[in-house]
């Protein structure tokens, strides 16, 4: 069909994805109604199983005596390093966290709001190995690291440039965070996570930040959102602690995630895991509230199961289904962002295995009303590998995610009763005004998918889809261009990271 | 882990998978809510829209004048061949059609319930050409109708023998049909479909069923459903309307269909193609209850777009997914049974585009409650291959499908809250009581994925799922055994079909 010369398919959308100004929505705005499969009862039932856990049982905070100070202050039950809560206080103290908040990035354009009716998309976060199909599987380094934060600055679909995209293996443990906060900043305008290894640096993360936004701007915004995992079952250690402590004190949002795979971390039912779970992300949200009430953080969930031959982690199962759209239901209930989902797998490569994996993971986060998204992207070998052509096909399924989030368009011009008059029985839309006029907006665009006959794919050399996103980065990452960034910024922060580097021997852990 | 004696993982899996006597549930009973993505306002603006469509532009029915006759003295304003209904006719004639109902099979362990909380698995309907990854791409033959017969019949997860599961291009047209009935009762005693390319032909499919459950028995009971396109918009031919007066006349169920590529037959936009297919899919029901009241039919939709590029179809898009929910709801407001969705793709291979495009429609199928699922496995190409590997590959995703339809289990055992007191913070539930009490129940085993770690999977060969899929199906094919049938019907049957194709010329259409 004729096309209009202002945009010619996918070569425009090609040129214009590739471009250094990349405009698209910064985050997803739903109107689309979330999926609801717990009843009112069932979620009661949940809640109470949840505050028996914790009256009966409690979470242990290791290594922080701080914290336990804190919550024998709050009227908590604490002994040794286990705390116990009476029913309604954790409720109380999460009250004062916001149902939503911006985080903001460099380029106000790129802020994200996270909460209610939003959805955010990350890339993946933490692998320590890549993947691409020409050179398979490798340790990541901090070039590895700077491709993906630029894909993930140059994908229209992508809102945030995540935080561990990769492990850069390279560098120095104890010095690496500096490198991947920097490249974040350099290499991209859009919102960025910190460092949560250590305390210092997650205080590195902060004051980089500040050298950004000011430092007045930092301590009364969200720049950062930082991932404190509990290490499951209903336990967190001194390093995720200490980590959030830096934030919750400094206005900075933490992801609090209980990370579980049922079955190991979790019971093997679902009920039981949202019960467990649900324990956990309360008792580590209230603990933000007790050192800084009102501080935003997110009610986060990583949520699979094992493979009950193996014991090997399994992913896009029916149950981290279930286990992902009931946490989001008691998330809700709360009143707080959910951070849950993504793009996950098990798979070895990308081929069906992975693709219908990380399928049915992306439909639930969006069935779900997943508000941050971590791992939208990238994500191979149960997050062992970040795998480049992995991130260009899963960016292209977070567009589609856009388009569906967006629900059903209920206008005139949605509705096309004329269009339908126009054509009348046995004829044929293409051509009608209705079609010609929605012509540019009609039907989300796959960057990846070939929907040419047979023939046609053959003549263009029959590449299945990892051959064509192989294609893609690669095109993407030759036509990146970086965002300006003021070179007085650049200079305080190469500064800062020549300063700390200098501070202390380099360390593998 | 240790297993138990009596169930050793993949390997006794794979015994009772290939063994003779297949044990599975025989279909989906429900306990996840659907999704609801349109509001009581909006589901009224698109039935007030399909009304005013049915009024004004009306549908065409071609080339049957009995039928035009039916119409106007059922009410319906009738010019040529474009039949006009005044508001309130179709649904009147509607009201007669059951909720639900059984459709039954040679082994009654076999039946399924079509309707209501219930779904039923089908296999992929209609492709001329077969692809495997040895042989590549070829037209399809009466050998591997049987086949993919043989396949449906040994999956655990497929509750249906289907139809048309790929066409036998090697037989004459005017008599394939014989051979495709005959295949279903002989190769499998699941449900089957009935003939619908010619009214003789459907009534050679009803007569076969005769000679298999009696002629009383089919007069009264549902033996067949029967696939009845509209060709959309707004038009149903001859063909496909002499088939559904056989069925409807004989008590047997048609499945009505319109058939969209949005964009191409039907407006770009979600609310208007569903207005569009609401008001075909009512005229071609309440036609069959016009035919004979009270006889069981299925609300049918099968719904995509085009690409706007090429006009070529597109599978697993956001917009698909709205159509698939939004005329979930609609026909649940008629009371009726819906068929729609599957594992649906546009891709040539059974790559990563072919698992997210399917993945993605499936999602959407069980989320959508529908009832009856055509091209639930080995659809590839757009319809146009019936794949063997992707045939594997869908049916571990519908297993995994049945677990996510089952919902939350809020029983005491669910709840599992022992398991959390028996392990308690920084424990592990690998060995607790209630995970050893759990472990044969626990978590969907898929029969594709490799969850190994890479060591192992690169020990194992390095197989991509197509490669593990290509292993399987030959294993299933290699160690079928057909299920018993009585020689007398198998006899009459025989002689039935020997009397048919004497009687006329082989002919190509």
């Amino acid at each position: 069909m004729a096309e209009k010369p202002a945009r010619r398919g996918r070569a425009a959308r090609r040129e214009s994805r590739t471009a250094g100004t990349v405009t698209s929505a910064p985050y997803i705005t739903r109107t689309l109604p979330t999926m609801e499969i717990l009843s009112e009862d069932g979620l009661r039932l949940i809640e109470r199983n949840a505050d028996t856990l914790l009256q009966e049982i409690g979470i242990e905070f290791r290594d922080d005596p701080e914290i336990l100070d804190l919550w024998r202050g709050a009227g908590a039950d604490v002994r040794e390093q286990r705390v116990r809560f009476p029913k309604g206080l954790l409720r109380r103290l999460i009250s004062t966290a916001p149902a939503r908040f911006t985080q903001h990035a460099r380029n106000p354009s790129r802020n994200v709001e996270i909460g209610g009716d939003h959805t955010v998309f990350a890339p993946v976060y933490g692998p320590p190995f890549v993947r691409d199909a020409d050179g398979g599987r490798r340790y990541g380094t901090i070039e590895d690291f700077r491709n993906f934060v630029k894909l993930a600055y140059q994908s229209p679909h992508m809102h945030h440039s995540g935080g561990t995209v990769c492990e850069p293996v390279d560098l120095p443990v104890n010095k690496r965070h500096l490198d991947m906060v920097y490249s974040h900043i350099k290499l991209s305008d859009k919102p960025f996570m910190g460092s949560v290894t250590a305390p210092e640096r997650a205080q590195d993360s902060v004051d980089m930040a500040k050298l950004v936004f000011g430092s007045d701007f930092v301590d009364n915004n969200v720049v950062l959102v930082n991932l404190i995992n509990a290490n499951s079952p209903m336990l967190f250690d001194g390093t995720m602690l200490g980590a959030l402590k830096v934030y919750a004190r400094h206005h900075q949002a933490c992801i609090v995630s209980p990370f579980i795979l049922a079955g190991a971390m979790s019971p093997v039912t679902v009920a039981g895991t949202l019960a467990q779970l649900l324990a956990e992300a309360m008792a580590g949200i209230a603990l933000t509230q007790l050192i800084r009430p009102g501080v935003p953080v997110i009610f986060g969930t990583f949520v699979s199961s094992i493979s009950m031959q193996s014991g090997a982690p399994t992913f896009g199962t029916p149950e981290s289904s279930l286990l992902l759209l009931g946490a989001a239901q008691l998330a809700r209930r709360l009143n707080l962002p959910y951070r849950s989902g993504g793009s996950l797998c098990a798979s070895k490569l990308t081929d069906a295995q992975a693709a219908y994996e990380s399928a049915a993971t992306l439909q639930s986060t969006l069935n779900g009303g997943v508000n941050f998204v971590l791992h939208g992207a990238g994500w191979l070998e149960g997050g062992l590998c970040s795998s480049y052509e992995k991130f260009v096909m899963d960016c292209d399924q977070l567009g589609m995610m856009a388009v569906y989030g967006n629900g059903v368009d209920l206008s005139e011009n949605g509705q096309a009763l004329d269009a339908i008059r126009e054509v009348g029985p046995g004829g044929h839309f293409l051509g009608c005004a209705h079609t010609q006029s929605n012509f540019e907006q009609a039907f989300y665009r796959s960057e990846i998918a070939d929907n040419n006959t047979v023939e046609q794919w053959e003549l263009d050399g029959s590449h299945d889809a990892t051959g064509r996103a192989n294609a893609l980065w690669k095109q993407m990452l030759a036509s990146y261009q970086a965002p300006a960034l003021d070179p007085a910024i650049d200079d305080a922060l190469n500064e800062f990271m020549a300063v700390k580097k200098a501070a202390v021997p380099d360390s593998a852990y």
